[in-house]
């Protein structure tokens, strides 16, 4: 199995509604390192997974629908907690729907699995792995 | 799939015995940094995987019980090398033992597997990951 | 010259005044992951720059007033933006206070520089040092 | 499962055919930070996965036969792309035949998959990996 | 004192002239991940050090003019080798200039040093630091 | 002024006296990452701080005397504590030890400081600068 991964980050403002998350309850922020993992069985005919010019820019525009926004205010997280887990499971599921669609072009057509991993400080990340 | 990881981390002295450990049969130490996942299908009610606090204080405490210990006088180690595969497997095994316990609280009954990383070095790190 | 640095971070909501700051105009967020270092001319008699525990402890402290908030409503940023440089200025003069009214004991009596640096992602970070 | 990761790393350079890879068509380098990664079930008699010296040694002999070198003229990417993800598998192939050639001894004989992870910068990295 | 630090990366094939380089000798490359630090007495009225944004935009196009290129062809190292030290300053003079003729706005003008660290490994990076 | 970074590692095991260390007055250990940073203000005449290969060999072998051993029983730290600053100091004064008896070669005359950074975990590291 082969895996292309890639990096980027996303500055946004939240709270979270539920006793467990203590102060977290109060408007607060995060930035979230984002690492998109995109795994296949095997590599095209230029010996890629996807071609990370334009994974990056696809990455890049899925994070920009949330960078620097309140996420208390996103349609996206309406009646449910923009947790760490919630959001890469948005994301990731953003970023499929970009691939299925031929964002990635013809090679992206052999991706197995889709990725995202949210490091939210240097002690915590959260992730979503989903299928294709 | 999702997962969440926190990071602690551990400092011990030990020594290993067998030729395949070389210089490291003699008494010397390592700190190790502890990433501990926690994995699941679905996100409970809240939209977490785990309570990132109760998980990191659970943590605390397993990393606790051999933290500033030499690992040669330990119980856990009796009759076996304390490597940093054997560590991984006793600090997993404890974490589980805890999630079973209800330390985690209810929102813990849905995770699927627990796995711990633990970094000697720059270079190096070694790890374990079990069903729960 | 001696240092020793501890880590620690905060995550935090704000919004910048000015055009220069672009999309960061918004209400958004951050994760500061903080980097506190103390510098000193010769050892206290224990051979340390500070008693990492009381270090830690009281940067722990002085990061508990801001942590979970949104900073666009803190006193310390009144009339002025809360920037990663002005943030970093502000914890390390509340840390010089703390040191020099005696929270880390007589230890920290030799200790003549602090500095903070705020790493906000993984592509930027600031900072500001100051003698003691 | 049990795993253990080395790391090492190799300077090459390289050119890559294909409009896909825009300006990486121009003969260019790149520094890989390479994680190779040994998982089994059950460890062997002395607590181990692989006796992490003779996989380091190994891994280092792997690394030497393309370390400061142009794979343009190198024979194991003719007719190919020697793209990260290419050499990932190149790399991982040849580490699995020692191992099965006996270079880590008798103990390597319970590894059942072998992973390389290449880092080719800090926003960007690749892998692959197999069964033995 | 201020600072406000930016990373980015560059990946550059060349060679070394000199016994001391050992097998660099031979066309090979890297990968350098580029921190590019500004830093200055006093913050302007934004509470700034540099306009980031703009930072970044120059420092990508310092960069452009090297990445991906040959820099045995580079009339800047004709002469000279392109040791990491010296493009270390060859970068961080090219940003001075930058900053000189404008580019980063009047805010720039209170920088007073700027420094380039050029990681071209997990183990081994080079730097050079200049007044303004 | 430019500036050369190598890095390597060290496992040992001690303990430390005095109250102020807690529970790590017990015999525990310690991998320390160790940066080793040498400084000057003019390259040599093959564009070099240092000859890196060199200089990573003669840090190894500094680090040798210590690795895999129970400092306590070190004539080095007779009489004083092993802290993470003590021994920091120790290796850049083995170091320039070795600069000045010539071990770096004629190069490594123009050397102006040599600083050593340890690394004890993720959020703590402790260092020694001085000139040469």
């Amino acid at each position: 199995m082969f895996s292309v991964t890639i990096r980027d980050h996303l500055m946004i403002a939240h709270s979270l509604s539920g006793e467990v998350f203590g102060p977290a309850q109060r408007l607060h922020g995060a930035t979230y390192v984002v690492d998109a993992t995109f795994r296949r069985e095997q590599l095209d005919a230029d010996g890629i997974v996807v071609d990370i010019g334009r994974a990056s820019a696809e990455l890049h525009a899925v994070l920009a629908d949330f960078n620097y926004r309140n996420l208390d205010e996103e349609e996206a997280f309406a009646g449910r907690n923009s947790t760490t887990e919630v959001l890469a499971q948005v994301l990731a599921d953003r970023l499929a729907e970009r691939v299925q669609a031929g964002a990635l072009g013809a090679v992206a057509r052999g991706v197995s699995t889709i990725a995202v991993l949210l490091h939210e400080s240097h002690v915590a990340w959260a992730g979503y792995e989903r299928p294709l």
